[in-house]
């Protein structure tokens, strides 16, 4: 699904890697036979096939990746602490992200208040940016990979909601990161257009506040 | 905090390894400074201190232990294939962990209801153990590290509950699956007194009730 920051994981890594991959569109609002036959437990994409094979949640297929293909790219480190603390700030990431849809659902008042818990949310995770260029350090890693999105994603969010989120005052880091990740030409080609982006995102927005 | 299911994990990996460890309590209403200091972020138990360096989050700490004393018990299969799955199926037992506490805090129909949602959760969880004596295969793995809790919680919590959820009529595999886990002599050793989880999980839910 194109718009998809989940799905952006995986071709992310994919390409890090070099692996050639054939990339299936997916209707979510009409599932294929292909989505339900290889993800029947969660039915969600990304979902990975490789040699038959089906691999399911982004966070994983990352991993998988990385191992199935380890002589290429390192997506993780080699040091057990460092990995473990990678998948600190993936999981950190992932359990907030619902402060971050709050912003897409609500107005006024609890829109104001769903923007300022994500900023606490990314003024944590930020912390794991001090002295560093990327999350993986001189290069992009794991982490920069899961929350990667927010550098294409945030801004389009910002735009159609009207808050300002990360800014350059509330989240310096995060905000020179964005600029660094989206610098990165392998990762700047999977991403996609920016105006279409919007399009949906704003036509998703009414649809959301609508219902 | 000895009644946590989470923490059992940790344990667990450190016994299955055989890596001797201090279990320091916590007292989770009024945390310790250490506490504080070693999961700033989360601010949750348990949190394991290797060498000096503190990782946070069970299912993150335990594949940590794997990677750490890698030359001894296999928590993870070598196979990246193997390893997905089984964080898959560790991801998806932890995402709906919520219907399991869902029978906890509700009563009468709300209760039947959380049951029933809990079940149909735990049936497709069992789909991973067909033809298997553990998630693992023939030993114990990582997936059985993060679900072994439900073998000695869940009969506690269905006693103070008033409810059936894993029967053998509705979960067989699952439940033969229980008797199995229990039966491994190091894993029973680390588990809490069953009276004692029991008298807890009572006043426990008497005090969520009334809330």
């Amino acid at each position: 699904m194109w718009a998809s920051p989940m799905v952006i994981r995986v071709e992310w890594a994919l390409r890090l890697k070099g692996v050639e991959y054939e990339y299936v569109d997916e209707d979510l609002a009409n599932k294929s036979a292909d989505l339900l036959r290889y993800n029947p437990v969660t039915k969600k994409v990304p979902v990975l096939v490789h040699d038959g094979k089906p691999i399911a949640e982004s966070t994983i297929i990352v991993e998988y990746i990385d191992e199935a293909w380890n002589g290429g790219y390192p997506i993780m480190a080699a040091d057990p602490y460092e990995r473990a603390q990678a998948r600190f700030w993936a999981r950190y990431a992932e359990d907030k992200v619902r402060a971050l849809y709050a912003i897409f659902s609500t107005t006024s008042e609890a829109q104001r208040k769903a923007a300022h818990e994500a900023q606490q949310c990314l003024k944590t995770l930020e912390t794991a940016l001090e002295g560093k260029k990327f999350f993986g350090g001189d290069a992009v890693g794991y982490v920069d990979i899961i929350v990667g999105w927010y550098a294409h994603w945030l801004p389009v969010v910002e735009e159609v909601c009207g808050v300002s989120v990360v800014t350059d005052e509330e989240l310096p880091l995060l905000k020179a990161w964005f600029g660094r990740l989206l610098a990165v030409d392998v990762l700047k080609a999977a991403l996609p257009d920016r105006d279409r982006l919007l399009a949906a995102n704003k036509a998703r927005r009414e649809q959301v506040l609508s219902a």
